[in-house]
């Protein structure tokens, strides 16, 4: 079939719109027609070229929100017509990882999608006549994409597209990290490094457990103000502080974060992250992803004292089963999405939003269809 | 009164042996008498000169096993003839550390500690007239000493203190790391780095807890048949192993480690601890001493894919409450501790059971006063 999507040809190009061609679902797979997705950072960086594992031509993308138009044999947990959010970190609930219950980190279908392609090792995806590549095994920058069943969480109906996309990827990254990763408990004090889409998360996640001091560190001073509207109660920018920052974080936390969390993917932020924690038991979560090569470092002093550093991917949420979990909250109004979603556009201007990203003028835009 | 001690006079030369004078317990002290000490690396390494923070002159030793012959005013949890385990890590029971429940760090006397003080800021010992600095709150390189009273662990008479004087520091940081920092838990795969003292302790605790696999990683082919005795069932000599150590564990751990635990000290050793544990879930603890300014690194991506690094002191064990514990497991022969004692000697001795460590002869040398 014929369907809309934003093609990335090649690295460092911007996407192209055109009309690609889609095959149908196969066995355990689904076809997805996608009402919204969100343009999140980790697509500008695949763009980019700098992503070493980007793959072009490809069809980017994997902030989603849909409804279920077909299903391939086999397919019995979804049917047509469900309302589903796709899932970069599926859910088979069957590996050695599901069945560890210590990691969302599912690798029922991990070596096909880090090559672009379905788990029967093809594209559904042509252009012109040659293959083109899906993307962390969604490609929402496309009208209808084929994604595996596990790789779907089915959501209430009665949600809407263009806010709950952005559960797909960023909203649960955030308070994922918090929730089920660093599993901050009430009265904790939490430091937060880089106050964009993810930080912002992180923040409202850190409220919504009852953290009590939520420190928010950020060089430019506009994100305060949205910030403090999500529950940040202290504005740290290092570029005001005299001398240390990591003294100063410590000092403002009387002795360290309990929790601290990195959002922004800069290495060095994350040594700060770190040892910004109190010592003897601050945990110390690292969300953004940093540049191909880079290394993380400290001294193993601030280790055997106490503190622990740790990682978290997709927010450590399990797709299928914590998903539609976070949908609730929001329609419940635990969460806020909306106001994080500063720009809405057609699929034609989804190179404008990456600019409006690029230029740091945007939360979160979201494409809909 | 007149003490036998042995004397760290400058950095860098041999412990002499002669009679110091030691002042009687002030108000929350006490005067025991040592009856057994064991020699540490941390003695090794602050008489070295290396330590940046090691103070001279000093009375060095920190792993003992004595009795109370006096206590000061307000005591009241120890009386003339309680056995007692010296504790470089104290149990306020009251600081804000002992109360989050969340570590052993207490900070009670922190400060005075590490400048080789009584908490009232002045030393009990002297040498010729001028005053000699106490060693990490213990002093045990002498056949008195006197102790804060939340720095002493009360323990069972019928115990040998020639023994238990090693639960004082390495066998409770090997046994504790696993215990009370990592929580092994039954049926786990452990990478153990560096098999002598505390090596061999971490895998004896690693058994107790019923873990799967114990993999050790050794240069040193000697160590291997011990260290089965204690538990290991894989030895690894990274000299053997053609190809990459970690790709090497990870294979042989079907995956990677569960838990992983560094005790030498070596901040490259600890890189490969953390890389070689399991994607998802697997959690690396430093138990090693890095030389001063060394620095631990890594990509943050083997964080950011579930790993997760941590450090531990003294086993994570709160000391008046859990080495009791542990001399107990002694007594009933859960763990062992006679094999590891290798060496016993007079305090005239001291010099010759540091060369014997120098040269990775002994497991633990013991002085017996």
């Amino acid at each position: 079939m014929d369907v809309r999507a934003a093609i990335a040809l090649e690295a460092g190009k911007p996407l192209v719109v055109d009309t690609v061609q889609l095959d149908g679902p196969k066995a355990g797979e689904v076809l997805v027609e996608i009402k919204a997705t969100g343009l999140c950072h980790t697509d500008k960086y695949t763009l980019s070229g700098a992503d070493p594992e980007g793959i072009f031509p490809s069809i980017l993308g994997h902030e989603g929100a849909g409804i279920v138009v077909d299903v391939g044999p086999g397919v019995t947990s979804l049917k047509k017509g469900d309302h589903v959010i796709p899932l970069y970190t599926p859910e088979c609930r069957q590996c050695k990882s599901c069945n560890s219950h210590k990691t969302n980190l599912c690798t029922a279908i991990r070596a096909t999608q880090g090559k672009g392609l379905m788990p029967d090792g093809t594209s559904r995806f042509s252009y012109k006549g040659k293959p083109v590549m899906h993307y962390m095994g969604c490609s929402t920058f496309a009208n209808y994409t084929v994604m595996p069943e596990i790789a779907l969480a089915k959501v209430r109906e009665d949600a809407p597209f263009d806010k709950i996309c952005y559960i797909g990827c960023g909203v649960t990254t955030g308070i994922g990290a918090v929730l089920f990763t660093a599993k901050v408990e009430a009265g904790a004090n939490v430091v937060v490094f880089g106050l964009g889409g993810i930080g912002l998360n992180v923040i409202q996640g850190a409220k919504m457990v009852g953290a009590n001091m939520i420190v928010g560190v950020d060089v430019n001073p506009a994100r305060e103000q949205m910030a403090r509207g999500f529950g940040m109660t202290h504005f740290v920018n290092p570029k005001e502080i005299q001398g240390d920052l990591v003294a100063h974080l410590v000092e403002l936390t009387g002795g360290g974060a309990d929790y601290s969390f990195e959002c922004v993917g800069n290495t060095t932020l994350m040594r700060q992250a770190l040892e910004c924690c109190h010592r003897g038991w601050g945990v110390s979560t690292i969300i953004g992803v940093a540049a191909a090569g880079q290394e993380i470092s400290t001294r193993p002093f601030q280790l055997v004292t106490g503190r622990r550093w740790q990682g978290t991917a997709f927010g450590g949420a399990r797709g299928r089963t914590q998903v539609p979990q976070i949908v609730d909250w929001y329609m419940d109004k635990k969460i806020e999405i909306d106001s994080l979603i500063t720009h809405v556009m057609p699929l034609e201007k989804i190179n404008d939003g990456f600019d409006l990203m690029t230029r740091g003028e945007s939360i979160r835009g979201v494409v809909v269809f």
